[in-house]
């Protein structure tokens, strides 16, 4: 589409047109005059002499349960994970819900059980919430909001300037089994019985990470819209670094795989809903894969590729299964929408 | 209606329907066997030595944009009052948004900046953001969440526990500005032209009160869905103590006593979006309408009531204006769907 006027479904893809309308839109807007930095997943807050980790997400995933988790828990992990990647140990969240009237009760019960559930496995309280109803045509089912606050791990020194050539990029597990377990049974297909959301807090992750390399890791981010071709695209960008990535290094689930082609999808720019995406230096990288592949989360955890040196136009290039280079592009919109 | 089984718009409303729904399903499912004490408007988070406030509130009015304001100004406004009135000075906010593809981005940015713009008159950064798009038929336009941190006044001693018998009851303006301000707009009523919302930040109101007297300010408020009704409400239930209030001393718009009289609603379950309700010791409760008038926002402050004693059964009563009594109720769902 061509209508620049007009908001797309691919404007929330967490691609191109996302970040186009961040830049070009929101930011502007909401600073005025004086544009911040960036208007990050999880900002840092120094207060009262400690510093603090702020996040929020809206969530519109559908169809509302999916095999692996359900709208509830995917609110909480994701708002649990972007905490963990900034190197924050959560502390208190908010739930906020949109409901349609007529909204089935059991249903909301079933859904925020499960929100409850998986916020005390991470052993983060939900402290203060929002309830809006509105009519029956406004909204198609239920939205939720969350967001988190945490404290900062002491060892966290993470960040885009602290990523060096030679760095280590690993990955915690297969791709793409959020977004392919929801369009599966969004399509209703069944050949993928096995496959399911790898939706789960990846707290326990990123804190063992920090806990035992502390400032050799240097950078976090969980692949969420837009998959580990945004996160890398972003680090390539922001760090001015080319990025080299191995096809046969990155850690793969076959169910999601058979899906991803029979649905013409790209496993590299699919969301993720409980994997990490860290980069540390070269010397801890293998002693690093070995702690996290500790967690049955993150059993097939891989280094997957290293940065490079600086350059005017830094590229992700992939070396593929067949030694060929491949340049990965930032997603322009969504394949995918309502996937989280 | 009598279906108990599926979300009703009146469980948005603030009253006795919202309470039923918070207390009987959300509440049970995120807390597990274990309840919290309470889901709050705004929490107290103890970290790093200090303590937090933590709020969250999502927004869906209709008309986005009415006298006195728009979604934008109203989601930082609101979440700015509710830290205020838990005596806490704002630091930080989030801004997330559910947009309807096919939304009109000069509209969208239109909104956004008097977000901005509201947040650096309150003193306050946007910090972290989020951006979901939905497709044309899952949403009938935007949603705004904001959540927001605070630092507690060093002064702030509030809460039911507070409440004493004696105690005066104070309100900072007029009742029914905003909710009669988007319900005209809405019915397209053209003879209320002045009646604007009084969508605002009352920080500054909160801010002088606790400045001035401390601990003598014991609870604070600001009456936004549900209305003075559904605070007054609260107050009694949660303190156990009758509650007098004296129509002859709450402050009066005549447009939006008309409009509320030629649409049938009730002034006192109307929402306000920039009014404070304070209970404060009798000794200074002459003195903290003064403070209070000092400010545009509160210029016609005034004594409304007064806090009785402990009861089994207490009741919100109002003197009427020809010396009657009248037993306020909670309001039980809501006449005004999707005021804020």
């Amino acid at each position: 589409m061509m209508d620049k006027e007009h908001i797309q479904l691919a404007h929330g893809g967490g691609g191109e047109l996302t970040a186009e309308l961040i830049e070009g839109v929101i930011l502007p807007a909401l600073a005025g005059p004086q544009r911040p930095g960036r208007l990050t997943d999880a900002a840092i807050v120094p207060a009262g002499g400690v510093k603090f980790a702020f996040t929020t997400d809206s969530y519109v995933v559908r169809p509302l349960e999916f095999p692996g988790g359900d709208i509830g828990k995917l609110a909480v992990a994701g708002t649990v994970n972007d905490l963990s990647v900034v190197g924050a140990k959560p502390l208190a969240m908010s739930l906020a819900l949109v409901i349609r009237e007529g909204f089935e009760i059991a249903l909301l019960a079933r859904l925020l059980e499960s929100a409850g559930r998986t916020a005390r496995e991470a052993g983060v309280a939900i402290v203060t919430g929002d309830t809006k109803v509105v009519e029956h045509d406004a909204c198609d089912g239920l939205v939720i909001n969350t967001s988190g606050i945490g404290l900062l791990h002491e060892n966290a020194a993470l960040g885009f300037e602290r990523v060096a050539a030679g760095d280590a990029i690993l990955l915690s597990g297969p791709l793409g089994e959020h977004a392919l377990a929801v369009m599966s049974k969004r399509r209703g297909l069944s050949f993928t019985s096995e496959l399911i959301s790898d939706c789960a807090s990846i707290a326990p992750l990123s804190r063992s990470l920090l806990d035992r390399f502390g400032r050799d890791v240097h950078f976090m981010r969980d692949p969420t819209r837009g998959g580990l071709a945004a996160v890398l695209a972003d680090l390539a960008e922001a760090t001015g670094r080319g990025i080299e990535i191995r096809e046969t290094a990155i850690p793969v689930n076959r169910a999601a795989r058979a899906a991803a082609e029979m649905l013409g999808l790209d496993l590299l720019s699919s969301a993720n809903e409980g994997k990490l995406l860290s980069v540390v230096a070269a010397g801890v990288a293998e002693q690093a894969v070995e702690v996290l592949a500790r967690h049955d989360l993150a059993a097939h955890a891989a280094i997957i590729g290293v940065v490079g040196e600086l350059g005017d136009h830094p590229l992700v290039e992939m070396v593929t299964t067949v030694g060929g280079r491949r340049v990965v592009q930032r997603p322009y919109g969504e394949d995918l929408p309502r996937i989280c």
